[in-house]
């Protein structure tokens, strides 16, 4: 069936890597240097052979200097290009992936990983925001998902536009666009589900025969 | 199998009726005509025979007094326990269960069904929060869906508390507790994905066969 018959099936997972960035676009604010001298843990410069723009980034983002980021922490620090925050499940979801040592937080080994995946969507975002409006309609959606060779009916196209859209359709006309936090959730969404879907499907026939728990595992497993 | 021994099942349709208080049915409104005094367009008092203190709630929401709440001012509006926002995804299913007219905004009349469901969850989060800790723990998910008549394994279980917790686990600790919205999200979920499956399972066997379009469909149209 259609939805194995581009070899590129199961993208996105090149995809960001093939965007590779050199482009900081961030518009974090340059701490000042940490000056506690009592009462505070944080005194760490960066480790050895860090990446000095990169220590910087992450003691931005570690707001409270504890020497590592929380949930919290990162749900502040990440916006949309028009400023709204991050949805606590796409944090959430960058937590699972790159707190490797499942930590509960990001240090900054894990950061690293974290912030080129971040800028390598950021560059995947640009590409296929075409208008330049800062989010991602219907067509960009559907672009995007056919270049990392997902195969997606129409209608499975509007379900994941309207689910991943800011906001309910006025009237009867088409969603807001997908700002960049969604659009990333729902690319990983799509990926995660159709892998799983791949995994049951055996003899790749495009059909599946699972039980309830099975769907409710693979289901809540998604992003 | 385990799913349908219980004959709650496909609960909590009826357990935010079941909790019911004065019902507020405006079904109709009429609007008082505009009075345009000056620059802005809203000066409509309440319609005839509508409660005072539902007109009231409904002019706080609706920030700029539009006459209609979006999902914006809806955001805004509503809190946790803990002051957290709602999830964009929570007011997005809100106003796709209560926007009957597909207006994109949400009027008076249907400002109603809405006030009233969510102030019914909340009874039913206070209900289930035994410890009054503000959020739902995994104990406390647990026999919240229990009672909802779902029959839901531990790993399950597990996987709906980490995905709606306000927050990764914290070192390979349980996960910090789920907020009022997400824990709405979550029973929405469950029983939206569990009724999908119970559609497609006819011979109510506890296993169905699907194709990967029926599949996404389902999954996409979970909240
Ligand atoms: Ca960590
Ligand atoms: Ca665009
Ligand atoms: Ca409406
Ligand atoms: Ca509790």
């Amino acid at each position: 069936m259609s939805i194995y018959s581009n070899p590129n099936y199961g993208a996105p997972g090149g995809i960001h890597h093939s965007h590779s960035s050199s482009s900081h676009h961030h518009h974090h604010h340059s701490p000042a240097p940490p000056t506690y001298a009592q009462g505070y843990g944080y005194q760490q410069g960066p480790p050895a052979g860090a990446d000095p723009q990169l220590w910087q980034w992450f003691s931005a983002v570690d707001a409270d200097r504890s020497g590592s980021i929380t949930v919290n922490e990162l749900q502040s620090a990440l916006v949309n290009g028009n400023w709204s925050r991050f949805d606590l499940d796409t944090v959430k979801m960058l937590m699972n992936i790159f707190d490797t040592d499942r930590s509960g937080t990001i240090g900054f080994s894990e950061f690293s990983g974290l912030w080129k995946y971040v800028s390598d969507w950021q560059n995947v975002f640009r590409h296929f925001d075409k208008d330049r409006s800062g989010s991602i309609d219907g067509y960009e959606l559907s672009e995007a998902l056919r270049s990392f060779g997902y195969n997606l009916s129409p209608s499975i196209l509007t379900l994941i536009e309207q689910k991943y859209a800011s906001g309910p359709a006025a009237g009867y006309g088409p969603p807001p666009g997908i700002t960049f936090d969604r659009f990333v959730r729902a690319c990983v969404a799509v990926k995660t589900l159709t892998e799983s879907f791949q995994r049951v499907d055996t003899d790749r026939d495009g059909w599946v025969t699972m039980n309830y728990e099975d769907f409710m595992k693979i289901v809540l497993n998604a992003p």
